[in-house]
This record gives structure tokens, sequence and C-alpha cells, in this order.
């Protein structure tokens, strides 16, 4: 799921790259697929396609005097959340909206490209500007990994189970559990200088870390099924409070996507169902399941700071990826665990961490409707770290933050122990 | 909305006209319009046209040993509430099911349609097979209709306010609003004879009704409006207790569909945004706004058996018909009011009655599972009759009960007044 | 249960005797007891105690301009759902007031009673007036046995299972199921004439009724287990639909306040849990449950006019009683069945009829705020006949329609069959 | 609101001393108002008064073999939610258990309190026991605390605002806000040492504060008023995005309690409903309100870190407390604002921090039940610090973590600027 590495590249060129890669994804997908929004949390493969397009319409092109808006109801339509350009259509609801249909969303994306190329080849494009391109585009590849993960669910919906691509199942050994440690210290964490980063990843501050291990490998199906053999869905001792209202009120007994017949875990993928491979991450586990782990194994999950500091000390390289045709490629030196670094910290799966999602100290948002991006969400939320095998290589950065609910389970989420 | 009426047409031929219009309904629309169920009581377009197959694949052919199922899994999908083949899938899911797509029903419909003619023309079914073909035929008029009143809601979601149809505006005049009285007897109501009915209109039996009057039209949307302007939706007096804390709940001011723009009550169709007509029959409201204008009037709704008495006594001729292009055609002779005789009774709108929905005095549902098809639903709902101009033609009949619970309003429903 | 009956008394002796009981009611509860509110259908015991006293003060003596109010406030608190005398309290918050506490009920009971036997003795009030006192006796007997059946379900939500009064078992053997014919004809039901009579039994008027016959008694105890063992609860083809969900819901499988413990069905009762009397009519049923258990026994339950002619041929004596003591008396004249009789058609529990609540022909609700008392709640509800157990003696007659949503068990509901 | 601090007092002399005040803080109240749960996170005042109990007789009587439990029954009634000690009786509905009743539950506190004592005073306690008796006169005085937030909900239903206790106003003056300055550095944190302290404060562990500012003073009703008054609660750009989902379903429009009059906000007290005074901390805020004020005035709240190094700079003396007659005592060495320090940090209003509520470096959950004191709620709820009027003076700690989701308004909860 990488895009040529940016290196080398003009912005017009990674524009039109990373735009082409959002219609690469939904080429497998019939008009109908793209309709489906399966939960409030998620969205239609359409509406993921138009409102990428309505970001850069209306934070580069709008503004544009010379610009003839494509279609004006748009702008309430594709809007997600950002309250300072308008009014949202109510999220629950996308999934009612059919027109405009998938052909003239695509119509919509031409336009906008074509526009938007003919300005970056100009150069005539400001500091601000060129900043809101590099949001936009990083932008468009979170909402490429939400398009993976919001299609798998909507599938996933279906009782006959459909198939959004077929792809031979990825050999993968057993990876050896060590445990790595890290000496107290006061070091830095988030994002300074150059290359692009969210705002939530700076300022960049210093923090004070106590001794600690980080595992080698997060944790597999295989000893995730250990957990569940021993009663781990069924103990309330291993469990937050609310993790076990949660584990109650849905009746989970496995990870999402798992069912199991006959005696055998299988799961759901995008290439159908397929027996668990135990040397695998566990994949598709809330952070109330991690944390629940954890206890159960008498240690805890990492800090996000804990995590950073351990992660740059790895070869930091991408361990795996989802090929185009959704199968798995797993990089040489992305998966072996070499000596004195933990492993497969990036392009696995997300890694649950024990910090809430809050702000760096001297964090202001940006101003404008931008800053509405991740501020406001500081709030019941956990971060992630890591990148998974659904998100493009040049996306991922040991700075970076993601962050969801605690209950949420639709992303590729897994975890690392720390003790 | 009618198609050519029986009379001289052979099963096959009927067969084939109707099956055929059920397709020409979706034609104007999108795979991703038929896609959308945008509440609960209704279904995509995609699984009307689906399960209606369904239909006669589970009750016609499946019994056939020389027959092969098109698609196994399509039997739980299509399957609406037959407990007695099997399990259904949740009914308020089926607007997240994307496969089979439009073009794979339409070949499960062509493949079905071609078995079934086959098996028609060669002659061989028993009375009680053509029985479940009549009730098929049936059974595929009253989804015919609920696509309309599906897909008028669904598009009503979208904020665009989309054209099904353009049509012109049907000019119509005024009726009068004449009383016309009846007296007191014993009445034979219900269903006997040759020509299709559905069972919950049998058997006929005699009722005793006292001398009532009838209003020679339907209540119309200038006489509506007065009720709200006299404060109609703010007086909980003229309501019933459950539809009072409906209007609370919902907020409803004016019938479905109805948007007060500058002063100017407009009303959503099939065709788009356009200005309510006074002199039509008011349209889309529910059993409470029926019986709370009754009671501001200081009349009453009539018993279906009223209304059946007096249908028989008007003319009885269709009022008016839903175009395919959407605009409407009113009859000549179901428009006018002609002298003692009550007008507009059938093919306007449908019209509540004071009736709950129970069964008739020795009443028994059909053995198997089509005794399914009506008497489980006898509990908290309301009578209809009339049909509305979204019913086929040959569809209506004065012995017809319509049914829907007293807060629904997405139906072609309106009422006449009786004391 | 009852109160001396009505011949030979004078109103202000009737007036005190029933407010007296009222009393009598709330003796063994403590003031805790008396703050449930177990489910927003429930009212607490004191919220009865002042209810029935504001009916009083505000349709008898506070239009007296001589009479000062005892407390302004309670005309807000203790309003039921009158909405032409004002607003009211929402009603499912009705066990979050604390105060006025239980003496302070008290006193304002003894405050109004003082100043309402002043006005009987006086003799000075109209006959609009004196209609009033016959309701809000009326009234307050409902709402004794409204007591009854909410303090029941209160102390059932106590893990402890408390007992409002001890009482012996009532001895009861099992009567004999004979059926009983009635021939077709014009019967004339409702009320007409001398005594009083709530308005919705009005107009008396002729139905037609076609021949019928009626079960000698209630459906047992015995006979109801004998669905439950067939499996009754987990067959769909025995329910209405809306039965059927409500089943799947709930979890249903027995009558409210039935336990299975070690295969013995117990029932929680007023005296604590005791066995389940075989011989005893099943009660608190549910409408769903009546319809449920008329289909598995292949018939189906009566008409409330079939009903109402029936019982009208019945002796009409009253079958048992709740004594004060909880216990239960049974008169013989009551529990024997007599030749070409059906027998125990009043005063053991509530009937299900298959009547939806709807007005009678040329029924008017009376003007002003106790026209609000029955004709607004006719609308999704099923009538009961017959009288309860829990029912004052004189307040049981042929022609009294109680009514219930269908899904309502904590009443003394239970059945009788017809065909 | 203070009991004689300890030094020179005995274990059992605090036990009764704790347990009085308790008793204390019913005594006004009616076995009525006792019952009322008002909402799920509340308690009716009888079961904080059972549950204490049984905090004591289930961790420190029942294991000895010499004691005879008081009702067996009570170990399902009154325990709060330690799974480890057996099942719970469902929390919302604590409000549905009348009995035991009032008098039956004082009889079990007396029972209990003459077995405690004489332990006690038999010197025989293990110090695994002695700890236990700490954390269960700890945990009293967190319900004394409940019980006057959750009798103040409660009452605040009641239309009648019912006076909890008649206190006169308190006179106070409007503080000085300034602001305190300190430097950044790596401090220590958390309990250690000698005094009784929760596992949530422990270890004492060191962390980096960057240089930061505190006000001198909480934020006050006045400053408030000119948040509300500027549109505070209309602009979304102020909330985080679930505050603002929050303010929007629930309506908010000023803290909890305050009600507009006439363009005067008045607040319901424990004393009736009085004038909002200006120059007293606000109070009933969540999270959310304390946040979005913070981002109005372009500042921030504390970290729990920053606020309690700041504590410890601060004189550290009580603001003010609630006397037993409800009224409010201020205290000279705790209400002005002497020169360098910040003012009112303890004893005012419990002040939201920026802090989610985690576990501290190192922190183990004690064995046994009582480790399911504080560790599982560790998701999803903020720290607060400080202690408010409602907390006995010798509960407060600078070391004490507070925490309540941020939706939480019904505790006395201010919050305090930072920069």
């Amino acid at each position: 799921m990488s895009i040529v590495s940016s290196p080398g590249l003009s912005v017009a060129q990674r524009y039109q790259a990373i735009r082409k890669f959002t219609e690469q994804i939904v080429e497998p997908l019939s008009p109908e697929d793209c309709m489906v929004q399966s939960m409030p949390d998620t969205s239609p493969m359409r509406w993921h396609m138009a409102h990428t397009t309505w970001f850069f319409e209306t934070f580069i092109l709008r503004p544009r005097p010379e610009y003839t808006v494509f279609d004006e109801q748009f702008s309430y339509l594709f809007n997600s959340y950002y309250n300072k350009v308008g009014d949202q259509f109510p999220r629950p609801q996308r999934g009612l909206i059919s027109r405009p249909g998938l052909e003239r969303i695509k119509e919509y994306r031409d336009y906008v490209d074509k526009h938007v190329c003919k300005l970056l080849i100009s150069g005539e494009l400001s500091g601000e500007m060129e900043y809101a391109i590099e949001v936009g585009l990083n932008h468009e590849q979170q909402h490429q990994e939400l398009m993976l993960t919001d299609v798998k669910h909507a599938l996933s919906c279906n009782p006959t189970l459909p198939v959004y691509e077929e792809s031979p199942a990825a050999p993968f050994e057993s990876p050896n559990q060590e445990w790595f440690e890290f000496s107290e210290g006061i070091y830095e964490v988030g994002h300074e200088g150059k290359g692009f980063a969210f705002d939530n990843e700076s300022p960049r501050h210093p923090v004070f870390v106590q001794d600690f291990s980080m595992a080698g490998h997060p944790v597999s199906c295989g000893q995730f099924i250990e957990f569940i053999n021993d009663g781990g869905y069924n103990r309330p001792d291993h469990w937050l409070s609310l993790g076990w209202t949660t584990v109650q009120d849905k009746g989970w007994n496995a990870p999402l996507y798992w069912v199991n017949r006959d005696g055998n875990w299988m799961q759901f993928t995008l290439s159908g169902l397929h027996p668990v491979n135990r040397d695998w991450p566990v994949c598709h586990v809330s952070y109330f399941e991690a944390d629940a782990f954890a206890r159960w194994a008498g240690v805890r999950l990492p800090t996000e700071f804990e995590w950073e500091h351990a992660s740059i000390e790895s070869g930091g390289d991408q361990f795996a990826e989802l090929l185009m045709n959704c199968g798995m490629a797993i990089h040489p030196t992305g998966g072996e665990t070499e000596k004195d670094q933990p492993a497969q910290m990036f392009g696995g799966v997300w890694e649950w961490t024990s910090s809430s999602y809050a702000p760096y100290p001297g964090y202001v948002a940006p101003p404008g409707a931008l800053g509405e991006y991740n501020g406001k969400f500081m709030c019941n939320q956990y971060v992630l770290r890591g990148g998974s095998v659904a998100t493009s290589s040049n996306h991922i950065r040991p700075t970076y933050r993601n962050f969801f609910p605690p209950e949420a389970r639709w992303q590729f989420s897994g975890f690392r122990l720390a003790r």
C-alpha cells in the first residue's frame, strides 16, 4: 500500500499518485458496494471519495476568485466536521444519500484534480496553500486506510461474506518474544524540523521516562488464543470497568471478525474467510481487550512516549504492506528480529498505547478551519502508534499519533506489551 | 399505474405484464438509488425486486424436483417474514447488503420468470399452485406500491431533493364537500365468490350498521391547512393520547413531505418540490392526524364497514392514477361528484378508517407459510380502504383491506369524514 | 375487597368507606414502600393516595369560591393526564419526588375529605357535581386496584421478595371445562339507565353477533403449563407478529411473576412466593399470550360483545375476592359451574377480549376535563372484561370496559376461550 | 464538614466520629428522601448508609469466624462493584428497593459498629486489617460527600425545590485574579511515607514539568457569566467535539442547578434557591465546560502534576467548609490571597485538571477485592484535585486524586486556569 516514496517527486506528481491510489482502492467495488454505511463510525466509499475531494476544493480552490465551484450542494453534503466552513450533513445518515452517484463523484474528482494540478504546476501557491496541500494529501492517505477498514466492515455485514479481492495467504513465521530494556532519562518526543507532520505531533518536548522494557513483537494471534482459552473474556478481574461493561453489552468473545467454526478460529478478511494464522499479530482488538490481555499477562501497555523512544532505537523499517491485490508483502528488514531492538514496530498493526490522547505542552491548534483537524478530538480517546499494513508507507513516521475511542475495533489495531 | 385489465388476458400474459411493471418502476433509478433503506419500515428497491422474485421461486418453483435453485443464499437474504420457510435476514439491515447487485438481481428475475412462464404455458399447474400464482401477482402489486412510497421516502432524505421523474402538475378543481346519508341495516361485507381476494377479506358476513353520513370527498389539502392554521398541531384536546405523544416526540407540524417556505406550503413529490395544491386530497398523514382533524371538525372517521357499504353505492370508478412519468391522470368518471354518491373513493388516497385491523368472524389463516401473509399482523394497526394513485387499478376492489400502524405516514394515506 | 354494597348507604357514607379503603391498602406498607415506582406504567403508593385526593379537590372543591386550596403545588404534582386543568409532572419521574411525604399526604387526604363530606352532608351539590363525585369514587376504586398491582410489581423487584401481607393459600378445586353455546342475533350491549357507568360504556346499541360458544371457565394455570411444556413460547406460528417480537425482546417464557425452581413453577404473590395452583385461573398474562394460547388450542378469544352477552346469561355472581389480609375468599355462588351457564365471569381475573378499545357508535366524550377520562386512550389497547379479585365487588358490572396495551402483564389479567 | 482532626485520637474514636457524621448528614431527611435515586450515577441515601456498613462487615468482620452476619441478603444488595466478593444488585435499580427500610439500616449500622469497635478496642487487628479500617473510613468519607451531592440532585428533581437545611448566605468578597509562575523542573509527585493515601496516589515518582503559570483562584461565577453572555454555549469552536455533542444533546446553557429568572441567574442549593454569588467559585460544571471556558479565555486547564506542585507551594489551608447546617464557613487563612501563592486550592471546589485518570508508573493494584477500588476505573475519566466544601477537612491532601467522566456535573466541581 505504498506509493513511490517522495524523494525526487514533485508535489504535482505526488498529488496525482496519491489521488490515483484512492481510485485504485475502489476499483474492485460496485456502485452498490460504495453506498454502504454499516455503522455510524464508518462512511460509504463514495463519501470518502467525495469528501477528500471536497477538502482540496474547500481549502485550495474555493478561496481563488477565478475558480467555479463544481456543485454548491456538495459543500454541505461532503463536509465532515468542520464547523467553521458551514453545517454538515448528519454523519449517521451518509448511507442514505444515493445522489450524486459514483460516476458523478468521479467527475467531481477529475474536475478538482484538473484545477489543483494546474495550480501546482503554475507554481503560484503561497506557503500557506502548500501546507494545505500537504495536509490534504496526508488527509487523503488517512481516508485511504479508513476506506479499507470501512469496506471490510461493510462486506462483513453481508452473510455471504463477499471477497474484496482474492489474495494468497501470506506465509509468516512465529516471531520470538524477547524483551528489550530501555533506561530512565529525559527524552525528547514529538515532531520538529522538516517533513510533514500533523499539528498534534508538536511541539517537540522533553519527557521524563523511567526504566522500562518493551516486547520485541506485537502480541500474536496464538498468544491471544491462549488468553481466550484461559477464560479471558469471562473474568471481570482482567478488565477495566468500562471494558467489562462493553464485553457484556456487545457479547464479545474474540477479536472482531473472528468466528469459531467447529472449534477452529477463522477470520473474515478482505479476501474472504480464512483460518487465523497464530503467528500473525492479533488485529481488530479494542483498547479494552489490549489492556485486559496485558493485565492477564501480568504486564501493561507502553505509554506513547515509551513507544516512540523505543521505535527510534529500532530499525524503523516497515514490517509489511497490504498489496493492491490485498495480499500482504513482508519486508525482509521489517520482519526479522535483529539483535537489541524491537521489531515490527511500523506497518504491521496499529499498536494501542496506554496514553490518553492529549495535547503536547504548548500545543496550539492552527488558525482557521484546519484547526479543527485534531485538537477538538482530544478527549476519551487513546493513542495508537506505528501504522498498519493498510497505511501507506510514506505516511508512517515515529511521531505519528493515531487515536480512537477505547471500544473501537474496526481499525487494524493490535498491541505490544511493556513492563 | 394500471396494467391492461385482466379480462381476455391469460395468466402468463398477466404474469409478464405485472413483472415487467416492477422493472419499469426501477428504470429511472441508479444502482445507488436502489440501495437506500431510509428507515426500518422501508426496503431498498433491489430488495423489493429480489423478494418478489423469491416469492415465486419459493412457493412455485422450489417444490418442483426438476427446478434448480438460482442461488441458495437468496432464500435467507430475501425472505421477508415467513418463519415457516426459514430464518430471515434482519429487516433494519437490508440497506447494508450490496451484493447481489442490481444486475445480478435482474438475472435472478429473468431466470425465475423464464421458469414460471414455462410452467404457466405448460398448463401443468395444480389449483393450489394457481392460487399461489395469484397471491404472488397481488403480492408483487403491493410491493410495486411500496416501491413508490419507499423510493419517495429515500429520495426525500437527500437534501438536494432529487427528482424521480419530471411530471407536469395535474390540474385539479376543488370538489364540493357534500354529505351523503346511509340508512341503518344489516349489510353483508367482505369478499365472496370469484375473483382474487386476500384471506383477510373473508368470510363475507353480516354486520349491523346504524344510520350514518359520509363525506363526498376525502379531506383536501386546503381543509387541512385550516386545521394547521387553527393550531391543530398544538392543542392536545384534539388528539388521541398516543397521537399527542407522537406529535411531540417527532415534532410534527404538517403532513409528511410538507415544508413551509416563506409562509407557503410546499410538498416533496416524486417529481420534486411543488406547491401544495389546496384542492387535492391531503396525503401522507397518519391515523393520528386523521383522527385529530375529525375531532377538530366535530365529526369522526368512518368504520371500515361504513366505508365499504358506501363505496359499493358509489360509482366505484377509479379517481386518478399515477402515470409512469409520475404525473397524474384524473379519470372523468372517477373525479366528478355525481348525484347521490360519494366520489373519489378509489385510486386517490388510501383512506384511514376508525377500524382496528382484526379478523372477520370465522376467519382462518390459510395453511402453510402463506398463512403468515395477513393474520399475524392483526394487532395495533388500522384499516385503510380504497387504494391510492400508486395502486394498480386492477389491484383495487371495495373489499380490499390495507393496514398500517397509526403513526405511519409514508404511504399515500389520506382520509374521509363520517358522522 | 368489597365495601358494603351501596343500597341503603348515603353518598357520604359511601365516600367515607371508599376513601378509607385506600388507606387500609397502605396500612401494611412503610413510607419507603410508598415511594417505589418500578416502571413507567406504575405509580408510587403515595402518588395514588395524593392523586385520588387531587381529583376531588380539583373537580369538586376548587370551583367553590369559599374553598382554600391545601397546597397550590399539588395541582401540578398530582395531575395525571388532564391537559385541560394544566401541565403534568412527567409520569416516569413520579418515583423521584419524596416530598410531600406520606404523612403530609395523609393530612391532604383528611383535609379534602373533611371539606367534601361537609358538602355531601349539606346537600348543596348540583347534579353535575354529584356526577363528578360518582366519577371520583369509581376513579378511586380503579386506583385501589392499581395500588395492589403496582405494589405487587414494586415488591417483586426486591430480590428478597418481601411479603405485603401473609395469607393462607386458598383451597380451590379444578373446574370442569365445558363449552356453552349462544345463538346468532342482534343484541343490545352497553350501559343505559340508572346506576353509574363510565362514558365509554355508552351509548347502549345493537350489535349483530353470529353463533358462538364460550368456555365455562377462564383458562387455568394447569392448562397454561401444558402450553408452556408444548413449546408455546418458542414457536412463532402461535403468535401475532408483534407478540413474537415482544416475547423475544423481553425473554418471556411464562406469565409474569412465575419462576421455575427445580422444575416446579412458583409465583410471586402479595403474600410471597408460593407454588402455582394448577386449578386457579392463569393470571398476569398479556394479550399476546392469551391470543397465542388460543391459537395453540385451535380456538380464539371472544369479542367484548360476545363476552358481555354471555355474562348476562351467566349468574353474574362474583367468583372470588381478595381479602384484606390478601388471602382470597371464594364465593359459593360464583365459583361453581351451574348448568347451562359459564362461571367465574366476575371477580376472578380480568379477561382479555379480542376487541380493540374503540368508541361505541354515537359516543361523545363528556365536556370539560372529565372528557379526557376515557376517549383519548382509544388506540392500540384491548378490552378486558369481568373484574379481578382485586376489584371492589360494587365496582363490577357486565358493561364495564377495562383496557390495556397488548403487552401489559402486571394487571390481574387472564382470559377465556371462545369459538 | 470536618471532624476533629486525627492527631491525638485513637482509631476507635475516629471510627466513631466518622460513622456518626454519616448519620448527621441524614438527620434532616425523611425515610422518603432516603429512597430517591434520581439518576443512575447517584444512589439513595439509605443505600449509602448500608453500603458503607457493608464495607466494614465484608472486609473486617466477615473473615472472623466468631462473627455472625447481620443479614445474608445484604451482601448482594449492598455490594457496589466488587466482583471478587460476589454479584451485585443492578446499580440503576437501587431506588426500587424499599426494604430494608431506614430503621432497619440503622440497626445494621449499630450492629456492625458495635462489633468493629469491640475489635478496635481489643487491639487484635492485624496490620492488613488496620489498613482495611483506614480504607473503610476514607471510603465512608468519600460517600459522605457523595451523599451531599446525591441528595442535592435528588431534591432538585422536585419542582417544589425542597430545602435540605436552611443556612444564611455566606458573605464573600471577590478575589483578585493574579497569576503565579512556576519554573520548569523535575518534580516528585504522588504519595509516600506515613499517613493514609489511596493506592492510586502511588508510587511517588518524578515528572518533568515545563514552565507554567497558575491562576490565583478558581474561576468565579461572575467570570463564568461573562462566558455565557459571550455566547459560550452556542459556539462550537470553544468546545471539544464530544463536549459540543453533549451541550446540544442535553441542552446545557449554564452550570447545573442554575436557572434564569427574569434575567437573573439563580442556583438551587442545599438551602434552596438563591441568587448566584458572582464572587464565589463556579461549581457544578463538567470537564467540557471547564475546557471550553479555558479555550474561550485563550488559556488552558492545568495538568494534575502542575496542580499538585503549585498546591504544595501554596499555603495548603482549607478555604471553606460546609457547616452542618449547610451554611459555609470561610477560613481566614484559606480564603485570602497572600503574596506569591495561589489561594483557595483546598476545600472550595474540586478542580478539573486536563489529566486523564491513569496509573502512576509502577502502580500495582492491591491484591484481593480492595484492588478493585481504583485501578479498574482508569479509563475515560479526568482527575480533579483539591477537595470541595463538602469534603471532610481531614480527608483532603495535595496528592488526592478524585476522578469523574468529563460530562459529570453533579459533584461540587469547578476549575482553575493555567497557561
